[in-house]
């Protein structure tokens, strides 16, 4: 098992090119938050944006509309009830992440469902109820580059392995078989990436807040649009979010799921320019 | 009667175990926000998460989503209108505070039977509405731990007991004969826990402001799934409210309640570095 | 003319008793806000709230509500149609506050009336659209304290006497013949309060921006409550929202009225701490 | 082609004179923001404001109005499906910008003519889906100041000509030939002025995100009334606009459009100083 190392983050960061303009920085589409749960959308669309992404929009339940934008102009904003619309908007994208917020019931199936079927090339992130679904109906999935952010709880409703009860290897081979890559979330978070597996040592339990999954996947979405390797690209944001979180803890109890959105541009920069004095 | 004293809160001050998950850190459930008053859940809400509760809900009247989740993207929301769901969030949660803006009309009166009919082995926060209907129904309460943050008028209608004019025993009696915990909110907030008196000699007449209230039942139902002690929980709650605007008071001439929310991180870190310094 | 000085300023500013709590730092209520002008009622009212007054409700269009409590959780709402309950309120509060953002149409002019027949012994402050009112209807005022804030041109539909082409005499008596107190908004912002002028000798071209005037009105009505003399207040709230623009300026191109809001318990305080070091 | 040089900037900004009031800085109609797009008319208006505009207006959908006043209570509101109140708000504006997520469904087609035929002697700034609709419909053009702000998709779909294989004087043609002033986004943004054209060497890849450019069109707006050059005023926003998200993204690796806003007032505060010490 291999550990994320800083120094590899940093020079994988991106190097804006010059001619950069939205439409070469990733077209991210979000599709979440039913009533209850409007908030875990709007915190991963955010993380998006706040990750660099050029263009963001959210599919949700119309009641989500106005929080999403009284917190953040940046993005657009679709009706996941209409799927004629929802399908067009998956087209225009190119990577699309399902589930923050999503919920369980028939109308998110059918979501579910319409996504799944809907995506051709674009890379996809699944996480929350996503998984949940995916635990129960064990669905085809698109020939694309699709990566899952389970929780311990998720992991184990997937794959029937408990985390502390199963080896490394064995959990390697879960994945394979899920046909995903996975971002074992835990307080060692391990990415299974075909046949590598990684860890990161960052992380701390000012963490443990509900909303802060959804930034992890928000953050991967935002990302994949801006690098070139996939793969990079996972384990870059599952770095960035647990130092950004270690940053914060320093002078705060509990470290908000919003208040890690808004520190990613800053702490991106600092890096790239760490990249630069090399 | 004894002082609340900053080094037990530094004390008691729980460090977080490095496996902590957000469902380790407390499970919330604000009940109230009628369609006048929706900003005190709100600020209620907002004050048990940054006080670090792992999951925090809200059942409140529909249209106080929008403002919720745009001020709070981490929390959830329930329409508190629609018992089944009301019940279900109750037996999902493992504190409930009832009570900021639920008001005080019939359909008010029903959400507060409903959740005092709901609750098994949650504890519960009873503030300001809640308050209210107590003194009027004098209903059996649940056999956990229950907790009231009246101030002078509420106590007032709750015991027929004026402050001024009764002694520290009377009141004692008087908290015992409802079977509750009571923080007596005042200049010098007291609290009476089973057989044992404290005050708090903390606060200032900057606090006199609407929500200030709010804010405090928010900081104790968010502490006390952190917390192993209750009792630990309600004098550190009362404690940090104060500190925090006593500090806020040093540049401000009144300090607003949606202040308070934003500096609990803060100084919650600021007392957990005092304690590991020891 | 006497020149407002800063000297007086700080002298009135009130000690907040030991004692005090929200009920004794005044019931502030703002009527307005159409679907047009909800803003200019968010604002208001949002001075009110950092201005230090104890407890403040909004009577506007209940569309306005999502947006005030995402802003403002520490204000309470009416809806504005609802007479019983608007005159409700009036009763429940020692100030009002009429006009930011009510408009001129039937409903406007239906609140109007209704607002100037509840009021009792309310203190009550006039501005925007309630002075056109005022222009077109003549009614009679109540029996109270009245401040009217026009601008130049709101203060020329009032009387017919242009700023610039008229004396201080003759301000004055019009002034008298209103029946009002009046702070007639220029750049040299003068105070008519019955045998006395003053003149203000802060503010700026910065802030020459869409809601100043309200954000003034709502420091009037939310100081309202906590000065002994009314004189005193007007004149102290003229002062200082002028002295904070002018701060601002210091660093802003433009000063923003909701910046102004924010930076009111800062600058009291500052001024307290004069007033203490004496 | 002429280079914008920061001390023309510096020597062009207005010092507001002494008796500036809101009516004589520049009233401004935002017009946009559908249901999905309400995000673009929100960052526009909240340019224009920050930029100093002494009122300003957003005609839209319903739907955005509590998003618009959660985030900007300075601004006024107009539901855009009125077409009468639409010509008034016109008639009432000296600045009208229209485009920023119009959509190009008949709706917006409707309102994109209404606009067009209330113009009289309103300057025009047109952007986004504005600029669809003129390159689809080829309507006449009001006789005022009218800026189109094509970013190069919309430019070629305008002029037919590709940025990389045409030259200055052919661009400098074929904005003749539109009838209009062009500000021609690029990473070295083209300004073409009757027979002027200009480079702005400021801007950087941190800039490329969705919303950049309904900022960029909301400052111009927003200047419009406060420079007595229309010309200068077109340079000065597309300098300032850059000159601020170059200062950003020294800390930031994205600048957010809603960023750029914020330190709008401070940057031109900061230029005229600049000016002030000369």
């Amino acid at each position: 098992m291999h550990i994320i190392d800083k120094s590899d983050i940093i020079r994988w960061l991106p190097d804006r090119p010059k001619d950069s303009y939205k439409g070469s920085m990733g077209r991210v589409l979000c599709v979440g938050g039913n009533t209850h749960f409007g908030g875990a959308i709007i915190l991963a669309a955010s993380a998006a944006v706040y990750s660099g992404a050029g263009l963001t929009s959210v599919a949700s339940d119309p009641i989500n509309l106005h929080a999403l934008h009284a917190r953040l102009p940046e993005a657009m904003f679709i009706d996941y009830q209409d799927f004629t619309a929802l399908e067009d908007a998956i087209h225009n994208a190119d990577t699309v992440l399902l589930g923050p917020g999503l919920g369980r019931d028939a109308q998110a199936e059918a979501i579910f469902h319409c996504v799944l079927s809907a995506i051709t090339t674009q890379k996809l992130v699944l996480d929350a109820d996503a998984l949940y679904f995916i635990s129960q109906n064990r669905p085809n999935l698109p020939q694309t580059t699709v990566i899952a952010t389970p929780h311990q709880g998720e992991w184990l409703r997937l794959t029937g392995l408990p985390l502390s009860e199963s080896t490394v290897e064995q959990r390697q081979q879960a994945t394979a078989d899920l046909g995903m890559w996975v971002v074992l979330k835990s307080e060692r978070t391990e990415i299974y990436l075909d046949d590598t597996v990684y860890q990161n040592l960052g992380g701390n339990p000012a963490m443990a807040t509900g909303g802060m999954g959804d930034v992890l996947a928000g953050m991967l979405a935002g990302l994949l649009g801006q690098y070139s390797s996939p793969k990079e690209t996972v384990l870059s944001g599952v770095f960035l979010h647990s130092y950004i979180a270690d940053q914060l803890a320093l002078n705060q109890y509990v470290t908000l799921p919003s208040q890690i959105v808004t520190e990613i541009p800053r702490v991106m920069r600092e890096l790239l320019n760490a990249k630069q004095q090399f």
